[in-house]
């Protein structure tokens, strides 16, 4: 029940707004009431808003539509990738490709990391080849921690032969594994990034065998992109783009680093995407390439870099835009930085092609970069590989020796880095087309920025 | 601006809310607005509350000071485990210990994954002992991307003796390593955890170095807790069950599993764990251990099973408990099952002490169980260890023969599952004290569950 009133005295009025507001005088609650009724009545009965996001004004209108017609790889694509595995296995005399769940389980077998999470028990795709008179085709066998099989079968991996092989919990899940291979010796590939303690348990099940990392014509198999895969990589980071967009429409100077982090999320989720990210720095901050730790307000001098991507049906977007407001007042040597960078990512596309050396790419950047002066100041490679990691291999970079070759994607992403002063980094992603020439996987909505206004 | 104002038809009243609300007579919008300012009025200016989480009946009272006093682990005590490390490394002839950011360095280092996420860069912590006169101690080197040092030096690692070496872009991550560790022969124990590639990465840059897993007697320094650790996870696992009592007292037949996540999530954050996590099953949706993925209502004749946990300062908290409402009515099959399970648990418990056999554990509830007619419904092992890692080594299980020890802390969780029908898992962590005894880390807020209707 409410308390009786009282004057507001000195005294009372120290104490937590909750005490304070008992204290206030009936007229002056009734007012207070008057007030918030009529707020109800404009903002529920008519069309004036008092709330920055109405309804009637969607900031992220068209983003939900743009990748409406995405679909996820088919289950065919999956086989021949599987089919592709197992001829390559079986000219390298390996019985077994083995990993867990990760990029390469979802490449070859539709099991992400996040359909699966990885835990001390190993669950793991393996994949052998099998000679039917001249074909060699892929047996799929998918080890299981027994109590786990129910849900394991619900990953549902496509597959022409495809075995659910499980472990108790009092069994060793790699002699069980071993086991259904049926390897006693000759060699199995195993994953990159599988952890070591499944090496070694490997190893240990069978030590006639000869456990080892898969070879690079394995590990090549995922770097060159199908159609399929390029349409949702470029549907994807057209998204992002456009996402960045929308975002500097709403944006003012006065806004939290923060705030602007919560608006690409938002635009990033109304556009489809899932797993977003974005870093959001404003002036000085961007200076760092992985951001600060700080919650910066934009002032009028500063730029605004936004790096952001997420996830379309397992493909990765990641683009990075410097951009600046109509209220900003750039400093004019800020702007020159800039176009020496926009001008780095020109040359390196023009160089990027079929046949040339990944670190020749990384290289035309940095000498452009370094002859305007900024030596020291680009701090890190050019680009790396994209595709169901968000940075896979091959890498733009110097010291690789890795060929550029069709169907491969990668992030072009020059930046100056003035520790203290300013960051200005520009990232689109490109592809390698049939005739072995690079294309911007932007360029559905403009491709490169164009100038700091135009992000 | 407001439309004009014109009766409800039959036909308008058919579009959505929003035009039927514009369509009122202006009598119908002032009344409303009138209703609106006597709840803001009850709301705001008065102690009646009209909904149902008041600030006045907090829900969670009392979860927040729980662990209000715990504190991290100190300086001090990582600095010993770095030299216990260093000794252990010295009489095995080990140049280094190297690991990837986990738990290992986390217990090492202080550098959890958390602070320092896992990419295709990689940043390394490696131990290596010195020797002054005949003292052994730990030089600690950290080795990061380089244009990430700056953030890299914040994680702030605690040694007498850290050094931090970065790698350019350019430049092999692993050769600047061993550089580093001026190893060209001997051996190198690296992490279980490690991914693949950087143990190979290790091996290739010093083909005369051995590159093997650590051996057991370095892997088990973690497993037995300190005095600190164990308040830690004490402290933790208590206010697991104070949580789950004070959802239980929210709950009613009726409500959703995801509405009871959200609580336990609440719960859980009010009691100040992070890295919250909780499995909340209804009825015969327990008779999977790890989940159904429905979402079902909760029925009179339904069990409730709660498996949740958080983390406090890097330690883990796991506890289980199946349980009713008073309103429910559990079918006496299904209360007997509970008891039985409790009595596994007991049973364990009881036989769970320095130097016996992590599998005959594991084998006096199964024993128990199968006696009691469940044969193949308890379908995992009884228990792991805890630390920080949810689950770590050693194991509770068959199979195994690892010996307990004082100062280790393991899960103990039977369970009985009969699917379509009912599941039913009681778990509580408990570790070994001084005196080689099994003492629940619950025993604070009464240890194990004492009967259905009080988890």
């Amino acid at each position: 029940m409410g308390t009786a009133s009282s004057p507001v005295s000195g005294k009372e009025g120290s104490f937590a707004t909750q005490k304070v507001t008992k204290s206030l005088t009936l007229e002056w609650r009734l007012l207070f009431s008057l007030i918030f009724a009529t707020i109800f009545y404009l903002q529920f009965f008519t069309d004036i808003s008092l709330t920055s996001y109405s309804t009637n004004h969607d900031p992220w209108t068209g983003l939900a539509s743009h990748c409406a017609d995405a679909k996820p790889i088919n289950g065919s694509e999956i086989l021949q990738r599987q089919e592709k595995l197992a001829k390559s296995l079986y000219d390298h005399g390996a019985s077994a490709y083995v990993a867990e769940p990760g990029a390469n389980t979802q490449y070859f077998g539709n099991i992400s990391e996040a359909s699966w999470h990885l835990s001390e028990r190993p669950l793991l795709l393996m994949i052998s080849p099998t000679l039917e008179g001249d074909t060699v085709s892929a047996k799929i066998t998918i080890i299981t921690p027994a109590f786990e099989e129910a849900r394991a079968r619900l990953l549902s991996v496509p597959g022409i032969n495809v075995a659910y092989v499980s472990w108790a919990e009092d069994e060793d899940p790699f002699t069980i594994a071993l086991h259904a291979l049926s390897a006693a010796d000759g060699l199995i590939y195993v994953d990159g990034m599988m952890r070591n303690f499944i090496v070694d348990g490997l190893q240990k099940a069978a030590p006639g065998v000869r456990v080892i990392t898969a070879s690079p014509e394995i590990t090549q198999l995922r770097e060159r992109k199908s159609p399929a895969e390029l349409d949702l990589l470029k549907c994807a980071n057209e998204v992002t783009v456009l996402s960045i967009r929308a975002v500097q429409a709403q944006m003012y100077i006065g806004i939290r680093e923060s705030e602007v982090r919560a608006m690409v999320d938002e635009a990033l989720a109304a556009a489809g995407l899932v797993d977003r990210w974005a870093l959001v720095l404003f002036g000085e901050n961007a200076a760092l390439p992985h951001g600060s730790g700080t919650d910066r307000v934009l002032g009028k001098t500063d730029f605004i870099l936004i790096d952001a991507g997420g996830v379309l049906f397992g493909y990765h977007s990641d683009v990075t835009r410097t951009f600046m407001l109509r209220d900003s007042f750039i400093p004019p040597e800020h702007t020159t930085i800039w176009f020496d960078v926009q001008r780095a990512q020109t040359l390196a596309h023009a160089v990027a092609r079929e046949g040339v050396n990944t670190s020749a790419v990384d290289k035309v950047a940095r000498d452009w970069l370094d002859g305007r002066g900024y030596q020291g100041y680009f701090t890190h490679r050019l680009g790396h590989g994209i595709g169901l990691e968000d940075h896979e291999a091959p890498y733009l970079r110097g010291g690789s020796d890795d060929m550029i070759r069709t169907g491969h994607a990668f992030s072009n992403e020059p930046g100056v880095y003035i520790e203290g002063k300013v960051g200005v980094r520009l990232e689109d992603c490109f592809y390698i087309n049939e005739g072995g020439e690079p294309i911007f996987l932007t360029q559905g909505v403009g491709g490169q920025a164009h100038s700091p206004l135009c992000p």
